[in-house]
């Protein structure tokens, strides 16, 4: 309350940063960033009754999950975590901030992403910016040389929010990985077969996986005569193919990034390509192509790739595509992308559209082998080999969620099994004996926490919240030593004895 | 790399702040982190090798979770989940971090222990201290006014971190609150029959329940003589006497905090008090404590409770205790903590011990009600009652993995059931088709990544992870269509036909 005389004058100098900003014309984000400085400066000193006003809200970019939609957060989770144990990984757990300099130089461009903490003495720190440096982190700090973990936890970007496409500052990422010196290809094809599973099991439409090497993409410029300095931009240019026409990439390539027409042509060609393991045998006849060593061994082993993919049963989903490029720096082998289709999502219900055609609608999966991370945090330099995955949960998430608003199912958000109601008053007591019987045997139960509530009520409430089972009780009820069982769906009624009702309970909602 | 060449001086600088503050005598804590700033620059600038070196650890407070540490917390975190969910609670989300002024005025003097992020533009935000009061911010941003949740998630102090003693500064919260309007002490019954179903239930040893009311606090004050303004800073000395003998609690309120010596000793009478609803009636019968209004609606409260205890059947570890006093400014009726008691640490195996004599070692639960928390978000002051508690599971779960480390019991990591593996040489295509088999019917299972691993070195493997079954392949088995199936405890081989695998393998880990 000390400060509160200093904020009107600290609203009147934003203002005038606002008002700057928009007479020259500066960027929409950057004058939404300062005009809600002023808001809170505003909000600050109150409104008009002079009360403090709090801006009621979550930080820009995150959001709440109500119980609905934990719900539906939760059934995925479980299908991932069912997958990931499925296939026999363990899991760790990593603090949410790292020291600044262990995130440093880890993500290229996208480091200015990173949120830091403030400095308020101490280490400086960082939120995680993924699951896969920390991983690192730990293999080294450790000395681990193989693990296959999962690791399901939030992560965070300062990136434009895009919330209504799933695209949040604060979101889940569900890693899958595979670390240590083993025969080529095979943790590498276990990854797609992990993206293809769970991709299925959530049956959110059709997809398509997306593969490519990052030998064959670095080979592939050098041999199209891209200067070894411009792999990097050319390769994030190439990376937006997914969303941009090849006319549009091209006119980057040549006009922003200073690519000769001829180099730019010839990659144009390359980047069309898409198919399977006869591809990359075609590429590895190609007398161009065949020119670098390290595109061949890239093609060598997406050959390999196949043969275990098609052992796994996987291959109607896997695509071999040149013009997939990950933009994260820390990639040296294969990579892959999971996509839903349009068609997909359009015809949730039918099986097998068409695949061609099918455009794709935002990457839901993605990963590689990042044989020089490990290294990169040991104090020697030892290297270990890893392949990962991460699954995206929020776009998931979002097509879900959709999902159980159109389809006319509840929800439920809790798992009672059974209410324990009175039909009478001055029961509260007997309510309480018999809800700790049901609580000690492990039952869900509930009561609604008045004295006297009405009969009516108990039973709206349990229609309303998915209860499927009530336990009268009524004066009538205790001088028997019975309780009255009742079906919600049904209103059935049965009269069962006090000794018996636990027995009672656990077989018809087991039946369920 | 390009800031490189400023490091020496940044050295040089930090180097004499070190000097400055070992020189004034500052405190150790201080000067620790001044020093740990100095040697992160040295770390930055290499070591005689002239490569960069990295320090290879997790942030002050903070650790990594192994896979057997996460196997323990899944165990902990399940029976706790269990027990939320039978209580019939929801669950909901929140963000990591809030906007700064959402936490801000909430905490009193701990409000310094909270992480503020650092300014990169935009909004100003801080990591959650706990989850109570981002679950009132929710309540009010949702106009709910009733809902039972609970809450796993991790929170965030930059306290002075004892980790030996499961104090970290990120750490979990298992929060379960009930708010809405309700007859009184009914949901407050239920959150101590909470805590006394986990601590039960975790089987870590005897406990104690403490029980009080900040309104018998405040007029437990007002009637000995402590100044209005004194009751906060009275407040926190009381509550010390869980760590401090009474001598030296009086001696902070005479001597720093300037209370009377005769007020100082009519609160020594009062909080030396221990006992159940009878003590409640004692004093509601006191002549001195009956003066207080709030003392005594109070008193009625925990009379209340105690006969709702009755009926939860908890009151052989339930005390109502007036020495008990939360920190948390936000309380305004019932408060309470679960403790571990030295001899339940002690004697974990032995039950029963003697109650009276045991002395607290650590509060593992604590919650209590605010009815005011909810108002202080909404724009018109619109009050939500809560009641709650909070499960500290950090302190619980070092003692659960001392338990783990003393116990010869192997501690699982994975839910593998079977390993595929093969005998001879060149089968890694059979394995791999076999594993698909066994992914595609839901079986939990693995190969070693190798084209041809050693049989022994892949039935060690089962061994040393705890794997119960291995298919093994050969030349053979493969003419014939078996697969030879073997116990990996006993050692035990059978020959299963290929299309009964699946089964016999259900069969058996079912029946384990």
């Amino acid at each position: 309350m000390a400060d509160k005389a200093q904020i009107p004058e600290a609203i009147k100098v934003q203002g005038e940063v606002v008002l700057k900003l928009k007479s020259e014309k500066a960027s929409k984000e950057q004058i939404d960033e300062e005009v809600s400085k002023l808001l809170q400066l505003k909000a600050q000193i109150g409104g008009d009754d002079g009360e403090h006003q709090f801006v009621l809200k979550t930080a820009k970019g995150t959001r709440d999950y109500n119980p609905k939609q934990m719900a539906i957060r939760e059934k995925v989770f479980n299908t991932i975590l069912g997958c990931f144990k499925r296939h026999g990984a363990e899991t760790i757990d990593t603090p949410v901030f790292e020291l600044k300099e262990t995130l440093t130089g880890k993500y290229g461009e996208d480091s200015k992403l990173i949120y830091d903490l403030k400095d308020q003495g101490g280490e400086l720190l960082s939120l995680r910016y993924d699951l896969t440096v920390p991983f690192a982190r730990y293999l080294a700090m450790n000395k681990i040389t193989n693990i296959k973990r999962y690791h399901i936890a939030k992560v965070y970007r300062r990136d434009n929010p895009a919330m209504t496409r799933g695209r949040y500052r604060e979101f889940y990422q569900c890693d899958f990985d595979i670390a240590g010196q083993y025969d080529a290809m095979i943790p590498d094809a276990e990854c797609l077969k992990i993206v293809y599973e769970i991709l299925s099991e959530l049956d959110i439409g059709d997809f398509r996986i997306k593969v490519n090497d990052r030998r064959i993409l670095d080979g592939m410029f050098a041999v199209c005569g891209v200067p070894d300095d411009k792999f990097r931009t050319i390769c994030s240019t190439v990376d937006k193919l997914d969303k941009m026409p090849w006319e549009e990439v091209r006119k980057e390539m040549v006009s922003e990034k200073g690519l000769s027409e001829e180099a730019a042509d010839q990659i144009g060609e390359y980047v069309s390509l898409q198919g399977g393991m006869e591809l990359a045998e075609r590429l590895l006849q190609d007398q161009k192509m065949c020119q670098s060593k390290q595109a061949s061994a890239g093609l060598m082993d997406i050959k390999l790739l196949f043969s275990y993919l098609q052992l796994f049963q996987v291959t109607d989903k896997v695509v071999f595509d040149l013009s997939l490029a990950r933009g994260l720096d820390y990639y040296t082998g294969i990579i892959y992308e999971g996509f839903l289709t349009q068609a997909g999502i359009a015809a949730e219900a039918q099986n097998g559209s068409g695949a061609e055609e099918s455009v794709s609608v935002g990457s839901v999966a993605g990963g590689g082998r990042y044989d020089g991370l490990v290294g990169m945090f040991d104090p020697k330099g030892r290297k270990v080999p890893c392949v990962g995955v991460s699954i995206g949960i929020e776009r998931i998430f979002s097509i879900m969620e959709q999902k159980a608003e159109a389809s006319a199912q509840r929800v439920r958000t809790t798992e009672v099994q059974v209410m324990v109601v009175s039909a009478q008053k001055n029961l509260l007591e007997e309510r309480l004996k018999l809800l700790t019987e049901l609580w000690n045997a492990g039952i869900k139960a509930e009561v609604i926490y008045k004295k006297n509530p009405k009969l009516l009520s108990q039973l709206q409430y349990c229609e309303d919240s998915g209860i499927p089972l009530v336990a009268i009780l009524g004066e009538q009820e205790l001088k028997d030593g019975m309780v009255k069982l009742r079906t919600v769906a049904t209103r059935e009624e049965a009269d069962i004895s006090r000794a018996d009702l636990i027995t009672e309970i656990k077989r018809r909602t087991s039946e369920a």
